[in-house]
């Protein structure tokens, strides 16, 4: 049985994430953002092996949830695609993750702090962010999440909370839809250096987990405000 | 009686103080800038629900103290509205207001730390900064000014302040005049990164109240200068 | 007796240079920079009172000493232009006059540190920084050198150094040429970003006096090379 | 015997090189980059004195080891080009040289702290920073590698590393293309900076010397990815 063909609007939604992402600073050359295939449950869209600045919508592949290419044809594809198929597998809910090197989460992740939510942005982060130590699964690695095995430790590491911390890696955050997968990347990346800062100012008293729960839903309502205006910052995709 | 239409110059000034607000790294996606009706002191202008960054002349509405656009014709409107119509109500003197998330004081609403003045350009600091915690007045909220009750508490709490942190959210600056709430919720940004480097080096020496009181006299007959700078950066708003 | 017109190059430099610093973050819409006239060295050129980034040649005027503008024709000038009335009266090797706000600087002022040379491009600061608190010579005031009084004070305090910070208020560096103090402007701002990094780290090992000596005149016959690339940066200033 | 002519797409590569460094803030107004002549394992190829950001192809010269500029024809040669024919001379394994004053490098040199690898992107940093104080061998200088002794000196400190931190001045990179040693610059100024953080936070756990070496070796098989993306950035080179 062939796989359809994913909705036009999704795959390019994909593209311009990529495009979002490397603008507000989430990735740099390197990182990757996906979403569930919207005719199948059981593949994701991801682009092939590139810098997400540059992606344009027919580098978007479709993958199994093993991180298999269906449609490669000899293009190199991500080390790491199994961040995002073992995700979606242990997932249900989720739609969209992002993965990424962002700069002001890496201090939590190779310190073993836990990102809390500074203001009302990051309710997400009510329950705290997971933090995911390669070396306990596997010992000594390149770091990189480059098997399903790996993938599936990821993936429980990360239980039901919105974004795992990755030590001496960089981070990934999970979303029900692309908008809010990327929010909630660039989110948790202004959180860490708010928290960074407030925790060298003084005691911090962070959100309470219902005051967070509370923000969270509200954020919902509001993220095609912001999707909007990173929309229109990229331009053209083509 | 109807309402009669706004100072074209007013309304536009308003579009302007948005995308100024933006480029200049107070607002985000998030945030908004209000200006009193020129005619009517009961009421106050403000944009529906956007990013600042888009906001052109038509996209300002006309709201009552309550919160209630009169002319919103189904457009959302933003769910803080509260805090202009609350503080215009406790404020004969203020003429506009600024809501923000601006980054560099955050840290000092969750430490419960005050905004002192750094240097003279912040005299309008010497009071301090307010704190509202919200939590305070209405127990595990959404964290967000959401209703005429709350945004009467936050403009008590403001007082005669230039500006109240608000915990866990955000900031809100007031002034006579757009030029001058935007240079307030500008420098208050900018002396909060000074404020946090400077006690990371040592024992500060704020400016004194009567230093403070004379810097801010000074400052606000150089409003026009800024200004001008400002205008030029974000070219046409249309 | 007439004022000789200054060189048209000279002109054109003092509006290329209030660019540039705009451009490379020394000066935000504050802050001024001037030359010794060249064919009067009891005058000196700024520009009438405006932001630096929209300066062009015919803006800038003649002042004598004492801050008297010859030419102003009804423009408003700097309130603190008797900085470099008084810094050209007491140094006769100072040619041109920067004072900014630049961010970094700030924290030194108002915690009575003293800029010391990091690294080599900062040689300049071998001898420290000076630091003038002007409550010390006039109480309360509005932190401006708004009088030849004052800026005779700034200027004693400044001694035979390339740089005073004044404490709640900002710096004001001077060299032998337009170039050379945007140079020490420049890298004053980001020795003053390393200097609190270092700190922050552990023992700092400045450069020794000897070091400084010889690191500034070596970085002295280099001006070029940075002063080129700053002018093509900012293009065109008509 | 004459030198052969450097393939030309070496000698444009070097000048993307110079162009990327700035864009990416590895070098400002100061720096630079060379590769090995492809030709002649005893040459290698180096702008003339100029800011990095300006280099066009014809401003690439051949030096020898000694640092003798081949075809200068009166052009000025960077003071401190026998950095890189010391090294090239040492160390037969590199082909790219990039010298900096990378910002977040420079406290680590001055305070003595070695750099580690943060995260997998740094795995190149395993064997960790070397410190080069020139003080240690030549007493008070201008703090440049401007001889011949110098810069054997600073080979010899390097070592077998991939950088080497100069005390007081900035640091020097190596590699075994001129993607990889602009790579390495880059990814020790992010690391530099990700460190500095972590310690504020707290107790840091680095990559394992494996972790690193296994890393380092997988990154360098991606270099292309953001190669491609620097590339496009920087636009023409003419």
């Amino acid at each position: 049985m062939t796989l359809p063909a994913a909705d036009p609007a999704l795959v390019e939604k994909i593209a311009v994430a990529n495009r979002i992402l490397y603008r507000i600073g989430v990735v740099d050359g390197f990182g990757h953002v996906s979403a569930r295939h919207d005719k199948s449950p059981s593949h994701f869209l991801l682009a092939r092996n590139m810098a997400p600045a540059l992606v344009k919508r027919e580098d978007i592949l479709s993958y199994d949830l093993d991180g298999n290419a269906l449609d490669a044809e000899g293009k190199r594809v991500y080390l790491e695609r199994f961040i995002h198929g073992e995700i979606y597998r242990a997932r249900a809910d989720v739609q969209a993750v992002v993965h990424s090197h962002s700069p002001n989460v890496i201090p939590f992740g190779v310190t073993a702090q836990t990102l809390q939510p500074v203001f009302h942005m990051s309710g997400f982060l009510g329950e705290g962010s997971a933090l995911f130590d390669i070396r306990d699964v596997a010992g000594d690695t390149n770091m990189l999440v480059s098997s399903g095995a790996l993938g599936a430790a990821l993936a429980a590491c990360l239980g039901p909370r919105s974004i795992v911390l990755m030590r001496g890696h960089g981070s990934t955050a999970v979303g029900g839809s692309v908008e809010q997968a990327v929010y909630r990347a660039y989110y948790a990346e202004i959180n860490a250096r708010l928290q960074m800062q407030a925790k060298l100012l003084g005691e911090v008293k962070y959100l309470s987990a219902q005051e967070a729960a509370k923000a969270a839903a509200t954020n919902d309502t509001q993220l095609a405000r912001v999707w909007e205006l990173w929309r229109q910052e990229i331009g053209s995709i083509d």
